[in-house]
């Protein structure tokens, strides 16, 4: 259970007002930005609308500490570029079009970064071929990420979508089965086929999947609970049932 | 996925030399102990001993931060009691004599403390008997660890015993066969018979179950990987194994 080295996935800043601006509009996903404090005029304008505009977060900081991240004339401002290229569904549903049954992870509102990577790690070793994850009330995806990930989040293709529920449409209308991962059901995780392509849903950490999501379901199922506390832990749950299709799906 | 709310567990500080060395010395657990700086005298240098003896963590501090804890007469230390009470091993073998297939895990030098939380919440979820540590090189069983076991820690007994080699001997002896989680099998975690008396051992998360433990396991069981990456988190591991054990039970 060995972490990847951090070289494999340390993300590199880069500095200067214009280059930040052009790799925001170039569609680079952006991390987070560093801008010295009290810093004004026109193009830093025009750089804190853009932020705005795609929810990047922009942490005003003293110039000692950009100054320590690089030597380079930074102009008060450092980007650093999020590690992992997404991709659009329509792509990803396209290019496994071939496939006999792809199996796709949707993750409703999993805000813990932690949580996120160890998922996108057990995606990883299921050979779960995409993930899906909302634009917004989603974890970030960053170094942190990448790093509880143990590298996995730079092999699993990311679908980041404006709208689930339009999205699990779409993955219907494609073809594929929806199983809610939920407690609010009396049938098991066992019970479903997992050998048709599926997208396995999983909800946040504070109330699970979204009523939306869950009558859009074609299945919904629990994981069957012998104790008092009566639910796991996320990234577990996710483990379980992710574990079930690839049983069935070998066996 | 809810947590439990902090007042459940949230552990009381004591305060005064001599009523923490009598909890200590009538075997309360303490989870660590705040110490004024530069503080001296018979009675502390006791202290100090006792903590050296126990393996208690003793922490330096500012008078002022005793008097934020407390308003009370603190005479400079202030401990916190492990909100876990712990079973002797034989114990928990006695309890469980009369049980037809009993259900207990090992967890060989599991330190990250959100994975002992997670996995203890696993645990409760499939109604395991108990969870056996080694004194050494486990996660911290305080608050943390309750906290992210939402509250599970309090539910499961734990064995915290000084040698898991003498340990699984002694669990051998009362007929429990043991099931090792490792990736150094070609054998599959769905391979063994889980409905007799089991102890399922999971290992570290820097380099899994030591060869000691290795060695003397009745089988070898390895999660199935499709990915790259090939391995799993630890806690996410433990749930995929201790479901697979409650789902031959009920099946």
């Amino acid at each position: 259970m060995k972490e990847t080295s951090k070289s494999e996935w340390q993300t590199h800043p880069i500095h200067g007002i214009r280059p930040i601006i052009e790799a925001i509009e170039a569609g680079k996903e952006i991390d987070k930005i560093f801008i010295q404090k009290g810093l004004s005029g026109d193009l830093i304008g025009q750089l804190r609308d853009l932020t705005r505009k795609k929810d990047i977060p922009l942490k005003q900081v003293p110039i000692d500490k950009l100054n320590r991240i690089t030597r380079k004339n930074h102009q008060g401002v450092i980007a650093y570029i999020a590690p992992v290229s997404f991709q659009p569904l329509q792509d990803a549903i396209s290019r496994l079009e071939e496939k006999e049954a792809p199996l796709i992870l949707m993750l409703d509102r999993v805000t813990d970064v932690r949580n996120f990577g160890a998922i996108t790690r057990t995606a990883e070793c299921v050979g779960a071929d995409a993930i899906v994850i909302g634009k917004q009330g989603a974890a970030p995806v960053n170094a942190d990420a990448v790093k509880t990930s143990t590298g996995a989040l730079l092999r699993v293709p990311i679908c980041r979508e404006q709208n689930l529920k339009t999205t699990l449409q779409t993955l219907k209308e494609n073809g594929y089965q929806a199983i809610a991962c939920t407690e609010k059901t009396s049938a098991s995780i066992y019970e479903p086929d997992y050998t048709k392509p599926t997208v396995v849903i999983m909800g946040s950490e504070e109330d699970g999947i979204s009523d939306t999501l869950l009558k859009r379901a074609d299945h919904l199922a629990a994981i069957p609970m012998h104790g008092k506390i009566g639910s796991l832990n996320v990234s577990v749950a996710a483990g379980i049932i992710l574990y079930e299709a690839l049983r069935q799906r070998t066996a």
